[in-house]
Parts: structure tokens; C-alpha cells; sequence
């Protein structure tokens, strides 16, 4: 039980598309992430999926159109819904999703998901 | 779906106090707040507690000690643990919390949380 400074657990990783849990809320992993490329499309059955961009800028693909992200911009994609990150350049993510849950929408693709 | 900009979420109240929804994740309601001053001791039977400091600086005052949580940190109270937080000058926080969760552990006492 102490603060969690997001900088500090980025720092630890350089590596895109590879979510590092940083925290516990309820079920879920809290996350942060680094993103640059293009993400596959894909969906989560279940569960919505969070984004919050703390540094940088990303987009999300939807279906029926494309929404910037930026720096202190959230952006929630509900269950069910097919959609893809991408950032032309990189981009610091805090991402929320339920414990196991796979972040490709697959458990065959999914990133491991390790504890910083 | 599209993206929800914290700052200008938080620039359309001034209460402190006084959480706002802004997106919905799940069962949950993702809000913002302003706090200064203190909050009473308080906590929560059935739910961890998610803060993220988003501008400024708050003290969480918890069993066994306080904890500074600076802009870029978040805290996550565990379920069941009695916590306090204040704010010696203004601070902006995301909170997220279990849709129908009193923000004081206590219907009688709880903020209406309304919907920006």
C-alpha cells in the first residue's frame, strides 16, 4: 500500500505492446504500456477496455472512424466493440483491463502481462 | 466512444469534494475531483479505492502511516482499509469507484457523483 509513480515504472521497459501491471483495483490490472506501430484489430467480449494517454498521442481505430488521443485524454472502448491502437510515434499508456484478460482479445496472441 | 479530455472535464466545476463522471469502465464510474482540506476518515466494505493524481500533490492517511502521492502517482486503497485523504493546497484526481459506491463509505454522507 504506498504510491506508485507511473514515470518510474515506464523507465523499466522500453519494449512496445508489452503492458507491465503496476497495480491491483478490484479484478483488475492496472497497467502501463508503451505503444508505437499499429496494434492488430481486435475485440474484448466481456469487458470494456481503458485507455488513458499520459505522454504522447495515440489513435484509436473504431468501427466507423478513427479518434486522436492525447496527452490527459482518456478514452474507454466498450465490450464487444473492434478496435485497434496505433501511434505514429511512441506513446505512454495507463491501461486497465480485468485479471486475465487477454489484451489481443486472444489467449493464443496475448502479451504476458508481468508485474513491475 | 470518443475521447474525454480530464482538463477540460475538470475545468466545468470548482467544488472541492465533489466527484464528477466522466466515462464509464465496466461496473465502475471514472470520475474526477478536486480536493483541499481533509476528507473524513471513511472506507469502503466491498471495493479497492483508485486515485491517480493528476495535478498537485495529496496526502493519503492510512493504518499504520500518511503517504504523499504526487502528480503522476496513483494509490489504490485496498478494500476494507480505513484511509483518509487531504490536500494542503488544490489537487485534480481521477477516482474510479463501483457504480453506486458511496464516496464516504456511506450512503447518508455520500457526493451525488453527477455526469459530465
Amino acid at each position: 500500500m504506498k504510491p506508485v509513480n507511473l514515470s518510474e515504472k515506464l523507465d523499466q521497459f522500453t519494449s512496445h505492446w508489452d503492458p507491465h501491471v503496476i497495480a491491483d483495483y478490484n479484478d483488475n490490472d492496472v497497467m502501463v504500456v508503451r505503444f508505437q506501430g499499429e496494434f492488430p484489430f481486435h475485440k474484448h467480449a466481456d469487458t470494456d477496455d481503458f485507455f488513458l494517454v499520459l505522454e504522447g498521442e495515440m489513435i484509436m481505430d473504431i468501427e466507423g472512424g478513427s479518434h486522436y488521443v492525447k496527452e490527459g485524454e482518456l478514452f474507454v472502448v466498450p465490450k464487444g466493440v473492434t478496435h485497434r491502437p496505433r501511434a505514429d510515434k511512441e506513446c505512454k499508456v495507463l491501461l486497465i483491463e480485468p485479471k486475465g484478460e487477454p489484451n489481443t482479445g486472444d489467449t493464443a496472441t496475448a502479451a504476458p502481462k508481468p508485474r513491475l
